[in-house]
């Protein structure tokens, strides 16, 4: 798995996936996170000293450390960008590996909170582009911001993994036009 | 689980659910759903020839089989009241064994094909109402118009399973306004 940041970090976070991934959470230790890394466990537990802190950084950097702020100007240029990125970052091997984690591990209470604390920073990521598109009038009034984010992130991974379909430009430019635009045609609203 | 239709159908769906959750669909054999349902292998056998055919069923039973097809008068109450019943039967016991069933067999290609004719199906049940809606002129002209169901499944679904949160009226209201009106505000639609 690949990892940003520095070496020693980064092999430390990507060793954690791995780890999680084979053994689950419950069963993850950092004397073999430390082993796989080829790093001393002092090395690891003075920089997280809970297993906690140390799956969640791991669970961050290949998430909110992965995800673009697009500023092209237009909503709608912005959605595409994030849409085409969660696309790739989701069908990459770290992304299928992350939501096996997820799926494995949603009826362990302990993971459950620091998957809980990683869609907190998730939720917080767009807040830029909605800010930026709330600045130039694009949003309509009442909207509860967050939830065309949502809608395409939940559209995407739909896509990708129940449907089993990929996603091309052309997919991508009508989920983005609903969600801008609505279903409904002009003179039926009011 | 729950089936609808007669007894030993009913039976013998619900004992191919319940053995798939239990051994996956490689390890599924007639004769363990038999001794499940109580009712004689050549029972089953007689309507359902091949394991396939016995699997497509059960998987329609919980799922193409219990989809109601509204008839509210308006887009905006149909998907409504679609939109409450996914999150009912999505949140039933029989809605997260198909979910973790579906999970653990999407590397299996035998039974993705099957998975793949439930989809077609699945597809096909908004027609009637998409058509009714386009009888009324509500639907945008050039809409792809599956789109909006399927950004509805997949919005619910994510809440429930990925986010982890209720669907109340309130969010799903706010839902099907996005999916019918847009984010845009109303003067920088062209």
């Amino acid at each position: 798995m690949l990892v940003r940041g520095e070496p020693v970090v980064r092999g430390v976070l990507e060793a954690t996936l791995e780890e999680l991934a084979l053994v689950g959470y419950g069963a993850l230790r950092i004397e073999d996170v430390a082993a796989r890394a080829g790093v001393n466990k002092t090395t690891i537990y003075r920089r997280w000293p809970m297993k906690q802190e140390l799956v969640d950084a791991a669970l961050h950097s290949v998430t909110v450390a992965r995800i673009i702020q697009p500023d092209t100007g237009s909503l709608r240029g912005d959605l595409l960008e994030i849409g085409r990125h969660m696309a790739t970052l989701m069908s990459s091997a770290e992304g299928q590996a992350l939501r096996r984690i997820l799926i494995a591990e949603e009826r362990n209470p302990e993971f459950m909170a620091i998957a809980g604390l990683l869609r907190e920073s998730m939720d917080a990521l767009p807040l830029p582009v909605i800010e930026a598109a709330r600045t130039r009038g694009e949003l309509a009034p009442g909207l509860e911001s967050v939830l065309p984010f949502q809608v395409l992130a939940a559209s995407v991974q739909h896509r990708l993994f129940m449907e089993r379909r990929g996603i091309d430009e052309g997919y991508l430019e009508q989920l983005v036009d609903l969600i801008l635009l609505g279903a409904l045609a002009p003179d039926k609203r009011k």
